[in-house]
């Protein structure tokens, strides 16, 4: 068997499956479904195996649905900027369908290539340009999904407003293939991003961040498109692994890369200097590097985007999407940093986000399992009472599960088991992944990570 | 008992409740559902009263929940614009308080004043910014509930990225109380909108219109906030009841209200012009008048929301908001237009609406109840095969249930009933809306509506 179908990212050791399907169409899939339910077997659905949460990482005698063949553009309205699409489609073939018909998917991340709009749903995937966009739950219309007793229920809207009962694309999207399979997609397109203006700010102190973002988002309104901030360290050794030189100095605490981009045909440089000026005058930045060309631009970005390259270096890491308020983010992050520096001495730990998202990273490497473990207790314990979230937009997968209690309340995961039990009573879709659907958990696959990339 | 808690605005005729309760306080509601639980009654949820389909009109003998004193603001994050609020809260109140610590609540209609945020939610409200901000379900970030029997879900997230697993929000949002009621929410603000820049143009055929819209969201990106649209017939009849002079020749088949604003501090006049004198140019628009001060602006949308007047001067009416894409509408009006002509030739019929949104409003009066009846059965069958919606923003309540089919799948409402059964088995949250959960018809309140306002 083709080992790419057995491990995704996220290192968790796969069981052995006892079929893998490449379905190329909707009925296929529901026919595999069905026969499933008839011979009482678990099915595993795989998107693009960029997961880092171990989702799509089968246990012992599942039935894989691998949706690498759904991959078809069905259908783009130019006019209205409206795609249908089957869920095995990767995000970059989405994007590029929409630019040739002179719309844009906003959705956007490292994985692109190889990620499928499918995978980005089932986890509410986010990225780079949250901030302006939203995410991936923001950017479909409509769903059709294969349900566990192999029913397949369409919902394909296109309309921006329906108010008729329950959607039933929230009962799919995020919830990692639990409910039900995803097979096809309408996305609602965008109008491209005018001209990009982009900086590079440091600060001394991280306090100084959620003003400068408060006062960028007030003056420059929806223009505002990244607000991504990575602590020295990273930039100190993500420089010479990606052989960029980093527009202010790396020993700066904080840097942050911001983008802003005006309507189409429009330039929104005036509006971002302007504001950037001010911050400075207030005290909240301390140097400021404006990208004049899109060789400047495509530096900074090729700088906070080393992050391969840094996991690589360190590995074995932790890599971590937790989630906060702007005002926790300081002080969780020294709780964290300093606790972390205790218990894995030799490791570095280094922090960068998305704070318009609520979004901060955490690579920790190398590690070895235990460290990984405990990188976990720390990183995921110190969430308590901060209002938080232990998966901004990975998902939980197995890897996150014991940690879901810590952020999400007993009611909650309550209503997520009454709701699978609801639709999938047999516990046959994905099972494991999320919560433990017996509270017996799930043995049938190493939970463990195995060696993480 | 007080008259006002017994019918909405959508004149259905109410059944006589058992009891009236007005909470203070999320116990106090888990507290009144968990006795209506060990009493076996039904219950129904009230929020500000000016629904239109009937969802907050009691049966007989029900227990009523009515949340206009759970009203408190109870905290608003200043720094992030965010904002905790009861339920019972207006619309309005929300808006003010926002508005007081420098952001804003996107969410706007015209029941501003009465209507609540719960309710809003409740029924995904749309508006008159949709196009720029999206719906309720875009504004609200967590929700707390009072499930059916009593237990309080609470999933008050404050993030904008939350990954991990089925999100609780969505299970109330747009479910009108048949799930959970509503009982707290946390709301994300927006920057305040730049200086409005404000058009009326007019255009001769309804075709145009589309390539219009198309035109100006790819020439103003999200400058752009407001493209409601409006028949000759509407602008004729409301000019004179509002005391405005239409700003082109009522005549004209097709009135469009416009509206960009940039980034705070910035006007978007100049994008605007360029793009309506491109429009102009290739023929999509006849004329155009800007508004050029804010007594022009103030008359434009005074014209544009005389629908109140409008309502009175031809009641009895039907007043509907379905939804379809905009390549359907032209055709779909012709259809209709000339099928309520012949059915109902005494009353006049309005099309207008938010193109943007995929929503068209339709007013016909005068009418009596077969009238009303007529319209209903011929508007809304005319949505079959146009992947449209019967209700874009009002919800589903009691009146429009027997349609619900139209535009939602087999597999969709099934999954609705099977949603229903897993959070209220016993069918005693808000009985009888979207859908009869029994099968058997909600016979308990008269649900063809009495005398319409």
């Amino acid at each position: 068997m083709d080992a790419r179908f057995l491990n995704d990212w996220s290192g968790v050791a796969a069981g052995t499956p006892s079929e893998v399907h490449r379905p190329t169409n909707t009925d296929e899939v529901a026919a595999i479904v069905r026969r499933c339910q008839v011979q009482n077997q678990r099915i595993t659905v795989q998107g693009g195996m960029t997961g880092l949460a171990g989702g799509a990482v089968p246990g012992d005698g599942d039935v894989v649905i691998n949706l690498e063949r759904m991959n078809r553009v069905e259908e783009v309205d130019a006019l209205e900027g409206v795609m249908l699409v089957q869920a095995g489609a990767t995000l970059q073939q989405v994007q590029e369908a929409a630019a040739q018909h002179g719309w844009m998917f906003p959705l956007d991340l490292g994985a692109r290539g190889s990620c499928q709009v499918g995978g980005n749903a089932a986890t509410n995937a986010g990225g780079i340009r949250v901030i302006r966009y939203g995410t991936m739950r923001d950017a479909v219309l409509g769903v059709e999904a294969v349900l566990a007793d192999g029913t397949v229920v369409s919902s394909l809207s296109r309309l921006v407003k329906n108010s008729t009962g329950f959607d039933p694309r929230f009962l799919f999207i995020g919830t990692e293939g639990t409910l039900g399979i995803i097979t096809r997609l309408t996305l609602r397109l965008q109008p491209p991003m005018g001209e990009l203006s982009t900086a590079w700010v440091t600060a001394s102190r991280f306090e100084a961040l959620p003003e400068l973002l408060r006062g960028l988002k007030l003056r420059l309104g929806p223009s505002l498109c990244a607000f991504e901030f990575m602590s020295g360290a990273f930039v100190s050794l993500a420089a010479p692994l990606s052989g960029q030189e980093p527009p202010a100095a790396a020993s700066m605490p904080w840097h942050v890369l911001i983008e802003a981009s005006g309507a189409p045909n429009r330039s929104a440089d005036e509006e971002l200097h302007a504001a950037l000026a001010d911050a400075m005058e207030a005290g909240h930045i301390d140097d400021c590097a404006l990208a004049s060309t899109i060789a400047h631009r495509q530096a900074f970005w090729r700088l906070r985007e080393s992050i391969p390259e840094v996991l690589t270096h360190l590995k074995p890491t932790a890599a971590l999407d937790i989630g906060m308020p702007w005002t926790q983010t300081a002080d969780y992050m020294k709780e964290v940093g300093a606790a972390l520096a205790l218990a894995q001495p030799d490791a570095q730990h280094l922090f960068l986000g998305h704070l318009g998202d609520h979004n901060l990273h955490l690579i920790s490497g190398p590690v070895d399992a235990q460290g990984l473990h405990a990188v976990d207790e720390i990183a995921y314990r110190a969430l308590r009472g901060r209002h938080g979230t232990i998966s901004a937009e990975h998902g939980v997968g197995r890897l996150k599960k014991p940690y879901l209690h810590m952020t999400r309340s007993p009611g909650e995961i309550e209503l997520m088991r009454r709701l699978k039990q609801a639709m999938d009573p047999a516990q046959r879709l994905n099972p494991g992944r999320i919560f433990d659907d017996d509270k017996n958990g799930d043995t049938r696959c190493n939970a463990e990570p195995r060696s993480p990339p």
